[in-house]
């Protein structure tokens, strides 16, 4: 396919336009992802969350210009929760990382979960395939960590990032319930701030609960202040970026990347199997008009929903 | 079945015991949701969500007591987001609903997700199912709403309570993307504290550039402010017990239940599919082996993950 080998060369807006087909939900993408799919698994995926003004538009940015100066491309993929309400909201953080624009060695795209509910993660996980296979090697996966999807979401990485705030109190954190298990990296932002020691001990009282012997890898634990010498919070990033690449060392040498690989492997054979599967069957059910009568049917308690699908599938496999 | 009728019979020790399955994903649980199906219907699910700290506890304390009053059977589901770290923090808190343990005529149980990720929102479905078969009138579903997945489980209900605090900032309020859509009544709780009108102007703005024709109802922003004297609150909870009342008086009125109805029809049939069409595809995979060498080929990339699925269907309806 032309689009294949354009994204392959690079291309930007072959990219861009196989993402928003991604986003779309569009059927045909799927067919771009299987000849993309031999392409990919040379890129780094390293993933960053944390409750909005965590502060991680700005740690992304001074991120990247590391990885760039080490020679690397860099992709990043911010992952926005869209609504009509606050659909703008995240989108506009983007505009700080504005000043890679003129380098071709980082491309930057946000990407909304437009209409259907869920498939996000689905997505996601595509849009990694797409900048994988145009040559980055390292991508950014930047999400508000607060829900599963998230979660999903960042099961995605080699190595996760969380990076928390001082003063949001014990009741956020709450939140973070299920990244806090996933983070291979805890920063603690904008430390000069009240509560920073709190925070820090709470966090090691959990990381101590916690057991990392299967794992290989004790998250550490780093304090990022709100310096206000760019030099030195950019020396500061600097040491947090040694500590991602010293965890991705530890997985490939302990063996632990395979099985990483291998899960990620599961969850997105599953979720291509509800769409090679399910999809279909739906879709037949929506073109007959069968589905009005159906739900009328379970409205009425006529028959209960587990029932039905068994129906639809032994007629479907007929 | 003797546990079916048990559940119809009002016996909480019958409906501890199916949730528990319904949480753990017993595969018998579903001929129990079968036989349950015909007997529910009957009873109007209010959903209850709010970031932690707002006050959803009191609230629905309060709000139990005033259906109670009414002579109705009330029922409530708090949806925790387990996590070896935090997983108690919220079940605590269901602790200050004890007061109604004495009370024959409230049933309340904390719903976590357990293990496997995702699915708490079929938990959740058929945990309602189990309290209405059982009699109760009013089903309340609390959950922290941050994330898809509480989305999701909002979707089930007739009515939407959305619960605010002022001074958790506009960054907070983001987080609630896609609660906010299906809100049908703002509170906002703590209204004495500082930012409340800047909370509600915000909000009133909001709704202004939202479309509520074809809904039939614009949702009304309440303001519960944090009274000491618990008669005065206890009076004005009633109020807000009022317009959830009202709003379920207008999609009656409206024929919009229905259509509620029937979108919750479709979502659960989905679910049902998945569980009906995939969960025994991936058992068979794992009971005869070659799930371990199809994930291999995966993350060699021998093959793509959407090829592969279609391969294993088409063996699998032969």
């Amino acid at each position: 396919m032309k689009i294949v080998e354009n994204i392959k060369a690079g291309d930007i807006r072959a990219v861009s336009r196989v993402i928003r087909n991604i986003e779309d939900q569009n059927p045909q993408v799927r067919e771009v992802i299987k000849e993309l799919y031999p392409y990919t698994g040379n890129a780094r995926i390293v993933g960053l969350t944390g409750a909005p003004g965590a502060g991680k538009s700005t740690f992304t940015d001074s991120l990247i210009t590391h990885y760039r100066n080490q020679g690397l491309q860099v992709g990043v993929l911010a992952v926005d929760p869209t609504s009509p309400f606050t659909g703008g909201a995240i989108l506009g953080d983007r505009i700080r990382m504005q000043k890679h624009a003129q380098d071709s060695g980082v491309f930057i795209r946000s990407l909304a979960s437009r209409g259907a509910l869920g498939g996000l993660a689905e997505a996601v996980d595509d849009a990694i395939y797409a900048l994988d296979a145009m040559g980055k090697d390292v991508i950014l996966v930047e999400t508000v960590g607060t829900g599963q999807s998230e979660v999903d979401i960042m099961n995605n990485s080699h190595t996760v990032v969380l990076l928390l705030t001082p003063g949001l109190g014990d009741e956020v954190q709450t939140i973070k319930a299920g990244i806090m298990e996933i983070a291979d990296l805890f920063v603690i932002n904008k430390a000069d701030q009240q509560g920073s020691s709190k925070l820090y001990q709470e966090l090691q009282k959990l990381l101590e609960m916690s057991d990392f012997a299967e794992a290989g890898w004790k998250p550490p634990i780093m304090l990022l202040e709100n310096i206000q010498d760019s030099d030195r919070f950019f020396t500061k990033i600097g040491e947090i970026k040694e500590k991602i690449d010293e965890h991705y060392q530890v997985l490939v040498e302990k063996g632990l990347l395979e099985r990483r690989e291998k899960r990620k492997a599961m969850v997105k054979l599953r979720t291509c199997l509800q769409k090679v599967v399910l999809a279909p069957m739906m879709q037949e059910l929506q073109d007959s008009g069968r589905i009005e009568s159906m739900l009328e049917q379970l409205v009425c308690k006529d028959i209960d929903p587990y029932s039905l699908a068994e129906d639809i599938y032994a007629q479907y496999k007929d």
